[in-house]
Formats: structure tokens, sequence, C-alpha cells
């Protein structure tokens, strides 16, 4: 599987997520990740395998605890690949903007 | 699954986001984004209905064409989504380029 396949598999998930987002706030271990989620650890723990396959977080060194870190890159890589599609969205918006004006102009002619 | 999962997962194969890439370009038939990629229709069908089921596109109501069109909505969600975090991946840059800073720094000195 390709490096951008593997992350967004791995973000593909609500509780993956959760852990990106409290890991931004600094490293954290698995007993301390798996608190807000009422879930066993070895669940929290196969959740932080796929996002350290994805190299979206690593894990310290330290056998008994083997803090938890973000890894910037793979995100980066997601927020550049959908940046990409900015000028489609803004585009299409931009479109039902028209849409809605033009409705709005024949409303107020109408009423004219 | 939620919204964003869905969209997260349907992104997770090079084959749909080379179909999304194509899409910006203009509506296409099934047949028309099979012909590059050397892939059976039905195979192709396949990845559509992924893309279709996860709102990334829509298809027209010509029985025999069914079109498939690009929407934005779920693609400005992923660019949100990854925004976010940008502080975050910004930060670890700015820590990494002040540690060779600060090695430049030292070695500065210590030639001096």
């Amino acid at each position: 599987m390709d490096q951008l396949s593997a992350t967004f598999a791995a973000l593909a998930d609500p509780t993956r997520r959760a852990i990106i987002a409290r890991l931004t706030a600094g490293e954290a271990t698995v007993n301390e990740l798996a608190a807000p989620f009422d879930m066993s650890l070895p669940a929290v723990s196969k959740h932080l395998k796929v996002l350290e396959r994805a190299g979206l977080i690593s894990r310290g060194r330290n056998a008994q605890w083997r803090p938890c870190k973000l890894e910037a890159g793979p995100l980066k890589e997601v927020a550049d690949w959908a940046e990409r599609y900015r000028q489609f969205w803004e585009g299409s918006f931009d479109r039902l903007d028209n849409y809605l004006k033009e409705i709005q102009q024949k409303e107020t002619s109408n009423d004219a």
C-alpha cells in the first residue's frame, strides 16, 4: 500500500482521529490514551499499531511506557492532497452562490 | 460509519484518487474513466460505487450513460480536518528549524 493510501485508511476511524487530536497536546502513554475512550487496552493498542504503521505516530523506546508521539508528515500530506481541490470546491460554491443571486434577482424584479 | 470515516476510507486507494483527479476536468462516463486505467468496467464500477456511497461523486440519471460528477463537500471536509493540524506540523518544522540553527550556531562559535 502506498503511503497516502495507508494514511487515509488509518484516518477512516473516529477513535483513531480522536487519538490524533489528543496527541496534539503532547506525548501520551497507552493508558493515558485509553482513559477517555472506555476501551480495553488491547483495543487501543490495536488502533495505535494502525497509526504507527501509517507513520502518523511514533512510539518511545522505553519498553514499559512507550509514549506515543504525533508525527506531522502524513497529516501535511493529507492537507496538501486536499488543498489541490480547493479551486474545485470554491468554484462549485461560487456557482451555487451565483445561482442563488440569480434567483434573488429574479424575485426582486418580479416584485418590482 | 460516519461521513468523514467513509470519505477517508474511499480515498485510501490510488485508483479512486486518480478518478477524483480526472473528474476535476469535468463529468465523465464509466467508459471514459476506465480508459486510462487498463481495468475492467466492473472493477471501475466498483470503485465508483465506493466513491458514490461516500458522497465524493454523484451519477447522472440517464440510465445508459450515468455520467459521474465530482462533489466538492467531502473534499472540503477533508481539507478542513487536515488544516486544523497545520499549526502542529508547522510547529514541528519550526522546532526542527530551531534545532538546526542551534547546531549551526554552536559550530560557528566552535570555529571562532
